[in-house]
C-alpha cells in the first residue's frame, strides 16, 4: 500500500503548470498542423500544391484582366521526390510583395473584400513554400515580372517562428517579359492519373474555366494541352456590397465602425446593396433610435434592431455584376464535349444570400449515359458528383461538404433514376460566392450552411425534373416503337385476310392500313406530350 | 461593335492590383471563416462550445492530479439564445495569463511540448469567447482563482484585430475557493437531445473519462449527473521524447537547431527515446558526417542522412509511459453499463508511431446485441461508431475521418457481421496520441494518415475475430440444442419400440437412451470448441 501512495499522482499548482505558456507563430502553427491545408496522404499533397499555384494565377489573370496560360510540369527527382514548375503570364508581382506573396501568411490582397475569387485565405501559396521547405530542407525559386522589363529571380525561404520570408537571392535581369514562374522540391509525395490526381485537377480546371489555356508536363514527359474553348475574358469579379437579409450584427458592427459615413442611414445606403432611400425609411420605422446617430457609436442593441428589421423587410435579391458563373452556355459546351452524353442539362440560378449577407448562385448541370460517370472506378458507385467553387476543382473531403449533401438529399427515384449510385451519371455544381464558407484552411469542402444545401438542392430537383421528362418520353417513343412494329406486322396479315374475302388489292390494303395506323399513333402522342408540357 | 468593344475588359497593372497587400490577425482570420472552428450550424455551434469548455477543464484537472469535477448549466433566455456556464475544480489561472487563455489564439502551454492532451492548438477556448461576442456583442465572464484565497472575477472581450483581449472588469474577491468557471452568452445556436448534441458530448466524455464526474442541466432545467466510476486520477501526462522510427528531416533540424547539446551524438541519445550509445554508433556507421558536430551547425544533407539511417535500423517500440489510454478493464465498465451487450470486447494495442516520430496507442471495443447500435435513428442503418482522441468524443465530419475509414475498411462479413450498417453493434475507437493530426481547427477529424489507418484496422480486425469466434460457438450451441432435442424426440419413441420388441421396461431405455445422446453430443462439441482455440 506505502508503495501505492508513493505512486499516487501529487498536485500541481497552476503557476507550475503555465511556466510553459507561449504563443506561437501562424506558419509555425501551420507546420506542426500541416493536414489542415491539405498536405496529408502522399497523392493528397501532390494535388493540393497544384490546386494552390493554379488558383493562384488563375486569380491573378482574371483580375488583371489577361486570358490565361498556364504552364505546370512535375518531374521525377527521385522516390517520392518531384520538381514542380508552374507558369503564367499573369501581371507579375512588384518587388516589395514578392516575400509576402509566397513567405507571409494570413497576407493577401483578397481577404477583406468582398470579391469573388479563387483564394480568399492568403494562406495558399505560402502554404506551398512551407511544404516544399519542410520536405527538402530547400528554398523555392520565384520568376517574376510586372512588364516593366525587369525580371525578378529570386530565392526565398520562411522563417517559420516569425511568419515571414527570407530573400536568399535576388537578380535582377533585364528583359522584356509579363507573369511569374514558382519553382521547387517537394518531398514524399507521389503522382498518379487517378481522380484525385493534379492530372486530374487540372482537366476539371479546363472544364470549369472555357478560357484558360492550361498545358500539364506529367513525370513520364507526357504533355496534355487543354485548350481554351472561349476567347472571352471574364470580367474582372468586381467588389460587392453585402446584402441586408442574413446580415449578422457583428459583421454590421464591424462595417459600421470602419465606415466613413456621418449617419447610420447613409452608412446603411451606401454601403449596402439593395437599401435606398425609402427602404432606409422604412427601417427608420421599425428602430427605436434615430438613424441619424453616427454609426461608430451605434450600440449592440442598435444594430441587433436593425438586422431585425432586415429579416423583416422585403429587399431585392442581391444583382448579378458581382457573381461570376460560368455560364450555361460554357457548361454545355464543356459537358458535351467531355462526357458525350446521352441526356444533359444546365441550369443557373438566381443569386441569394446566406448567413451573413454574402451573395452567393449554384449552377448545376446533369448529364446521363455516354461517358457520363465514372467508368469502371474501384471506389464502387459509378455515379460522379464533380464539385467546384468558384470554378475550383474540389476533390477532396466529400462526406463533409455542402455540395454533396444536396446531392445526397435529392430523391433521385422520383426522377426515373432508380439507383442513383450505380447509375451512369455526372452531376457537375458550381457554387459561386464571394466568400465560400469553407470547413477548413485546406479548402476542399464547403459548410452546410442551410441556405447552400437548400439552393444547391433546388437547382438539382429541377435538372432531376428536367430528365425525368426526357427519360419519360424516351420510355414512350420505345413503347410507341414496339406498338407500331406489332400493328404493322399484323396489317399485313389482316390485309391479306381481307383481300381474300374481299377480293381487293393486298398490297394496296397493307399500305392504307399501315397509313392509317402511323397516323393514329402519332396523334395519340401528341396529346400524350402535350399534357406532359401542362 | 463598338460598343462591344467599349465593355470588354481592360487590363489592370500588378501595382493597382496590390495596393490592396494586407497582413490579418488570427482572430480576424477565424472571425471570417468560423467554419474552421466548428461553428457552422446551430446545434454544431453550441456543441463546439461544451465541446472547447470541457475539454480545457478536463486538461487542467489531469495536469494538476485532481479529480475532476465539472459542472455545465445551458439556460434558455430566448429564441436561439442561450447562456453557458461551465465551472471546474481544476488549478485555476494565474492572474498574469487570464486574459491570454481567453482571448489570444496560437497561445498556450501545450503547443511546444510533446505531451498528450486533448487541447494542442491554442484556439479552443478563445474561439468560445470570440464566437460569443460575434452572436452576441457582449463580453464572457471569467471566475478563477487557483486557491491563493483571491478570486478574479474577470469580463473580458477580444480585440479581433490585434489577437488579444482587453479586461473590462476585474472584480478582486477574497475567498478561498480554486477553480474555474466561464460563464457567456449565444445567439443563433440551437439545443437537442440528439446524436450530436451537448448532451451526447456529455454522455461521451463520462464513457471516456471513468474519473470524471460531470453534471449537466439542460434548457429544460433537467440536471443529468453522471458520476466516476473510478477514483483513481490518471497519471499527468508526461512529455515524450519523440521516436527515430518516422522522423521526418524537417522536424530533425528544427530539434537539433533548438538543441543545448554540443554534439550530434549526444543530442540524439538525450532527446530522442530508444537511442542508445550503441544505436548512435550504429547511426555513426551508416552516415558520411561525424556525429561530434555541433547539431546547431547540421546540415539538411547530414540530416537527411540520419533520418534515412533512423528507418533502416531496429529500435524497440515507443516507451507505454507517456501515452494514457483509457484502460481496457474501464472501457470494458463503461461499455457493458451503458449498452448491456450480447457480446463485447475490448483491445488496447501497443504504442507505436506514426510520420514525424509521433507515438501513438490505438484502444478499440466492439459491442453486440443489447442496448448496441444506434436505436431507432433516422439517420438509416444501426452499427453506432464512438469515436475519440485522447479521449474527447469525436461527434461531427465522420466521412473523412482516419477512424471512419478504419472501421469502413474491414470486410466484417468475413466475422460473422453480414449487414454491419444495420446491425446492433457499437463500435469504439479511442485514438490516443502526444499530437493527434486532425484535419481541421474544429478538432472533429482525424486525417487520415496511413499508420494510423492500419493499427485501428488491425486493432478492429483482431476484436472482430474474437467476436466471430462467440458467435460461431453461439451458432453452435443453438444447433447442439436443436439436435439434442430431435434425437431426444425421437428416444421415447425409439424406446417405447424397442420396450415392446424386446419387452424391456420402456421408461429405463428412454432414460439410458437420452443419457447415452447427451455425452456423445458433449465429446463432439468439446472436440469442436478445442479445434476452436489452435
Amino acid at each position: 500500500m506505502a508503495r501505492k501512495k508513493d505512486e499516487s499522482v501529487k498536485e500541481r499548482s497552476a503557476d507550475e503548470l503555465f511556466k510553459d505558456f507561449k504563443e506561437v507563430s501562424i506558419t509555425e502553427f501551420f507546420r506542426k498542423n500541416k493536414a489542415h491545408l491539405g498536405y496529408s496522404g502522399k497523392l493528397r499533397s501532390l494535388t493540393t500544391v497544384i490546386h494552390e499555384l493554379v488558383t493562384n494565377s488563375l486569380d491573378a489573370c482574371e483580375e488583371a484582366g489577361i486570358l490565361p496560360d498556364i504552364e505546370v510540369t512535375l518531374k521525377q527527382m527521385g522516390s517520392e521526390h518531384y520538381r514542380f514548375t508552374c507558369r503564367d503570364n499573369g501581371p507579375g508581382i512588384p518587388e516589395q510583395h514578392i516575400s509576402n506573396v509566397f513567405g507571409k501568411m494570413l497576407a493577401g490582397t483578397k481577404f477583406h473584400r468582398s470579391v469573388q475569387l479563387r483564394g480568399q485565405q492568403g494562406i495558399g501559396v505560402a502554404g506551398v513554400t512551407l511544404f516544399s521547405q519542410m520536405t527538402t530542407g530547400k528554398p523555392v525559386r520565384i520568376i517574376t515580372s510586372t512588364g516593366n522589363g525587369k525580371v525578378h529571380d529570386i530565392q526565398l525561404m520562411v522563417d517559420v517562428t516569425k511568419n515571414r520570408a527570407d530573400i536568399l537571392e535576388d537578380n535582377v535581369i533585364s528583359q522584356k517579359w509579363r507573369g511569374t514562374e514558382i519553382q521547387g522540391e517537394l518531398k514524399g509525395v507521389l503522382f498518379n492519373l487517378g481522380e484525385r490526381s493534379p492530372y486530374e485537377y487540372i482537366r476539371r480546371s479546363a472544364i470549369a474555366n472555357p478560357h484558360l489555356k492550361i498545358t500539364f508536363v506529367d513525370p513520364e514527359g507526357r504533355k496534355s494541352v487543354f485548350d481554351r474553348t472561349s476567347k472571352e475574358i471574364p470580367k474582372p469579379p468586381k467588389e460587392m456590397k453585402p446584402h441586408p437579409k442574413g446580415m449578422d450584427t457583428d459583421e454590421l458592427i464591424n462595417r459600421a465602425k470602419r465606415s466613413q459615413s456621418r449617419r447610420v442611414s447613409s452608412f446603411l445606403e451606401t454601403e449596402f446593396s439593395r437599401i435606398s432611400k425609402s427602404k432606409a425609411d422604412e427601417i427608420q420605422g421599425m428602430v427605436n433610435f434615430d438613424l441619424k446617430k453616427n454609426p461608430r457609436k451605434m450600440a449592440w442593441a442598435e444594430a441587433e434592431e436593425i438586422t431585425k428589421a432586415f429579416e423583416e423587410i422585403d429587399f431585392m435579391a442581391p444583382p448579378v455584376e458581382g457573381l461570376r458563373p460560368i455560364g450555361e452556355e460554357q457548361i454545355d459546351k464543356a459537358v458535351l464535349k467531355i462526357l458525350k452524353p446521352e441526356f444533359s442539362s444546365v441550369l443557373t440560378r438566381s443569386p441569394t444570400v446566406y448567413g451573413g449577407g454574402v451573395p452567393f448562385q449554384v449552377e448545376v448541370a446533369i448529364a446521363y449515359g455516354g461517358n457520363s460517370g465514372r467508368g469502371n472506378s474501384d471506389d464502387g458507385g459509378r455515379a460522379e458528383i464533380m464539385r467546384f467553387a468558384n470554378r475550383t476543382p474540389l476533390l477532396f473531403d466529400t462526406g463533409a461538404c455542402a455540395i454533396n449533401q444536396a446531392v445526397q438529399s435529392v430523391d433521385w427515384k422520383r426522377y426515373d433514376i432508380r439507383d442513383f449510385d450505380n447509375s451512369p451519371v455526372t452531376i457537375f455544381v458550381n457554387l459561386v460566392s464571394v466568400h465560400v464558407p469553407y470547413t477548413s484552411a485546406g479548402k476542399q469542402s464547403v459548410s452546410s450552411e442551410d441556405e447552400l444545401v437548400k439552393e444547391i438542392r433546388m437547382a438539382l430537383m429541377d435538372v432531376g425534373r428536367r430528365f425525368h421528362r426526357y427519360h419519360s418520353r424516351m420510355r414512350r417513343e420505345i413503347e410507341k416503337e414496339a406498338r407500331m412494329n406489332t400493328l404493322i406486322k399484323y396489317s399485313s396479315e389482316l390485309a391479306a385476310a381481307v383481300s381474300k374475302l374481299a377480293r381487293k388489292d393486298e398490297e394496296k390494303l397493307t399500305k392504307s392500313l399501315q397509313t392509317l395506323i402511323t397516323k393514329k399513333l402519332k396523334i395519340e402522342y401528341k396529346a400524350l406530350e402535350s399534357e406532359d408540357k401542362k
